[in-house]
């Protein structure tokens, strides 16, 4: 069975758009691949160095929001990036194959520091990250990435590595490991920010309760220019309408494209609109609501104790391998 | 008892240059303190990367060089790098404290870029090297690093991240490790170029057989004013008598006095100063040849074995304590 891995960094708790970005494709493919889900908590130290405390929380609730989306731990293999300490070994060698240029040159790298306004002001360990990426995803010989667009130039660093250490094994030692992008690559902010994103106050989180999400869509940007509700409004964009777009289910999709009509010439209000996305996303997170408080109440520690021994395993064979092939053992 | 730790990168055999920059000091301590000396074979990578094969038997040569000059292997603790995992994943936490700048303004990586004529084409890896210099460091809680004036900047990081690791600590996790600079900062090559160096082809090995250093004395760069015998030589700064002001032993101190007057009145030849040194050379270095054979008989891996266990016991300890000042278990 060809692998899968993907994962999070576990900075905050998982939103709606993670959801349509990269949660929805590993619950699709859980019975097609073999698939590994890193919560990557060294990584997160990257942002959240000065507050590292809030790494272990943020790693039990990131490790629920996958779960609560049907992700079957008896077939999934969940683990924390700490306890497989031979990814940072992988890491530290391939470190040596990537020029510091490239690294540099990243173009995800750069939209980060432009985005947070890093300027020059980041960590080593921030310039590193995606080869410590590629080392996750390498060291259990991934075929398949499932991602978000925005993790595209890391694949492309990933597998440069792979085919350098291949060049080096004189044999196809590792995949060359493909992204699969979710069917949005980006989600629209509740505030019209292109990206909803937890710093920037935005988001709806698959964990929020009836009540929140209620709240949240209620106070949604719309259309600026629309002040009554008889004045025609545009949909195009419009982060409602786009939500509807994304979430509704099939049974709704008529229901969706009459509110377009109607929105459009002025026949119904904004709050009618948001009421009907609140039904559609709360239908939504019912069930994973339901999910989460179930495997709340299991042994969380034993689903990633048991994850990181079966990846220690293959990825100590990997890191073997990777040694044998550059003659270091 | 106190802890040092210091050591190689495996990049080539040890020479004199070596001898006096650190290796000397080490038999000086190894009763006073507790020694761990690393063999940096991944480090090695930095510079070995295409032709990495290399690696292992330098590892070996420079085992025998620690060996040969009397280390005694039941005292100081031996070991790889690659043998000891936790070193990487404590760099990659130390990496997350480390500003990218502050990494790039490292006075020893400026030097090291400008003498290797590195310009802007050098490895990740290679930015990150002094970070896992503090990981071998701080992996054993070292108080003293016996090493060449060139490692002086990275023991200045080293600290740098024990200072921040103990904030979080809220105690003093790790000790602020001194360096202790051999007796010779810097030793001038056989060619008179400042610094001896295997890439100069300048150097004199702990292993050159008698025959290879006197041909190696013979060859030396003196006084280049000097054309005949009896012109009258420069004896500051001319390698050869350098070497001897360095290696002769007290025995020979009058010696030496006797040939600089006489040198500078222009009453003795290059050639019977240089039969000087090769004798004075070949006394220091008959007894680390034969120790050489001696271990080369001995089982190296066992020893390496053994050093890695009792070193990967302390390691772990210490992440572990990391990871519980940053809360992150």
């Amino acid at each position: 069975m060809k692998r899968i891995l993907t994962g999070d960094t576990p900075t905050g708790r998982l939103h709606l758009g993670h959801f349509v970005g990269t949660l929805e494709n590993r619950v699709k493919l859980q019975n097609e691949y073999e698939v590994f889900i890193i919560l990557a908590d060294t990584h997160a130290l990257t942002t959240l160095s000065e507050v590292p405390e809030k790494i272990k929380e943020y790693t039990k609730e990131v490790l629920l929001d996958n779960l609560s989306i049907g992700l079957d731990p008896k077939k999934v293999t969940f683990f924390k990036e700490s306890d497989v300490a031979e990814i940072y070994e992988l890491a530290s060698i391939f470190s040596m194959y990537v020029s510091h240029n490239r690294a540099l040159r990243n173009p995800t790298i750069k939209d980060e520091i432009a985005s947070k306004g890093l300027g020059d002001l980041f960590s080593l360990g921030f310039i590193n990250y995606p080869i410590y990426q590629a080392a996750d995803i390498l060291c259990v010989k991934a075929e398949l990435v499932p991602v978000g667009k925005d993790q595209e130039a890391h694949l492309e660093q990933t597998r440069e590595i792979a085919r350098v250490i291949n060049k080096f094994a004189k044999s196809e030692l590792f995949p060359e490991p493909k992204a699969l992008i979710g069917r949005v690559g980006k989600l629209v902010g509740t505030d019209g920010n292109p990206k909803m994103g937890k710093s920037l106050n935005n988001t709806i989180y698959l964990s929020d309760s009836k009540e929140e999400v209620e709240k949240k869509v209620m106070g949604m940007y719309t259309d600026p220019k629309r002040i009554h509700a008889n004045d025609p409004g545009t949909v195009d964009g419009n982060p409602v309408f786009v939500y509807l777009d994304t979430f509704a289910s099939e049974a709704d999709l008529k229901k969706v494209e009459d509110f377009k009509t109607r929105y459009q010439k002025g026949e119904v209000g904004d709050v009618e609109v948001k009421k009907f996305l609140v039904e559609v996303l709360n239908s939504l997170l019912e069930p994973i609501r339901k999910k989460r408080l179930e495997f709340k109440a299991q042994d969380l520690d034993a689903i990633l104790k048991e994850g990181a021994e079966k990846t220690r395993r293959i990825a100590g064979e990997t890191l073997n391998q990777v040694k044998e092939s550059l003659s270091l053992v």
